[in-house]
């Protein structure tokens, strides 16, 4: 598949790489394509798979599916860049956490509680099918839950069935093998907000490499 | 040991129930001491194990260790009746979620992200020992731990180590295996928002009966 990761960060290069290696076709959006990352991601995954470096516009452009892998904060401007109608009727994995870092650490959210990054990205492109995923763990989890000692889970949350079964599949490329769906794009509020609890664990443990698992009777 | 349990609902119930089973000396605080549940649950578990009823007051004077089971919005003013010179150095165990749901559900939290009702709690009664616990599940899962499939994790979130060694200690005795302590009480903010996904995994699974558990690798 043709995917577009919008991103150079740790996220990004994570999920691109992956991408890579299952072998889709990705073009890693940034804002600036001269922006080093990017294009040492390129070398480590080799350009002969297809893996390139474009704007956000020409990451979108190229994609069947796009993922968003930018810092929250910037996120709306990234998508704007990208362009309405390139991402007009297409999935959008949103990953992206509303972190806010001016004001020290532990960060704080741009927006939480009564709303939340995915519902401003779904009100702001309502023809592209937005499905929070991903937001909850490391970027190495993210791609490899295998990893991680014994099966646990990962949330969907968007509100176009068919999209959300696209990201199903493409998660279980991943390794994923238990996958909540969580409702409409609204549920997003709560995959956001409990990232705050994930800061709190992740010093408590002094560790990236966990995530949480449902247990139920 | 002689408990406080502010609060005569589910939660309080449960919590007050299981102390009683486990040989404490509960007052289940009220802001009605003619509230009929209040009554209800001494008769469920009997007068003469030392169950009673009295007002907010009553309960923390009584106490060695008071248990907030309040409905969150209602908690500083449950706690403010209670009396600063009934609380005072003693440990307080923070169940409550600041849940409004007076737009409706799902509901949305009166505070979050930058701050929280554990917090909250601390600032307004600064020689109390709050420890945020037990707030990120249903009530039968908090005094019934052992009800669930296998080993889950809860929390412990505040600022003084002796009072989070004696509610650890609480949570042992319910059964709780695996208790993650994630700091000071600003950890409350990720205790608290949570919540927001907890009701959203509820929504999706059609049951109460879950919990999370930290997966490593």
């Amino acid at each position: 598949m043709n995917i577009g990761v919008l991103g150079t960060g740790a996220v990004g290069c994570a999920v691109a790489t992956r991408l890579v290696e299952l072998g889709h076709i990705v073009v890693m959006g940034t804002r600036d394509v001269a922006n080093p990352k990017a294009h040492e991601w390129v070398t480590s995954v080799g350009a002969k798979r297809g893996a390139r470096v474009g704007t956000f516009a020409e990451s979108a452009a190229h994609a069947a599916l796009v993922i968003n892998a930018t810092a929250g904060v910037g996120a709306l401007e990234a998508l704007r860049l990208a362009g309405d109608r390139h991402l007009h009727g297409k999935v959008l994995v949103d990953i992206a956490n509303p972190l806010d870092v001016s004001h020290g650490w532990p960060p704080t959210l741009s927006v939480c509680n009564t709303d939340s990054l995915g519902e401003q990205i779904q009100r702001a492109f309502p023809e592209v099918m937005v499905v929070k995923a991903l937001n909850t763990m490391n970027a190495d989890v993210m791609v490899h839950p295998a990893r991680l000692g014994e099966d646990h889970t990962t949330f969907i949350a968007g509100n176009d069935a068919e999209a959300k079964a696209t990201v199903a599949d493409l998660l279980r490329s991943f390794g994923w093998r238990s996958i909540l769906d969580v409702g409409g794009i609204e549920a997003a509020r709560g995959l956001e907000a409990y990232v705050l609890l994930w800061l709190s664990m992740r010093s408590a443990q002094e560790t990236n490499a966990f995530n949480i698992k449902i247990v139920r009777s």
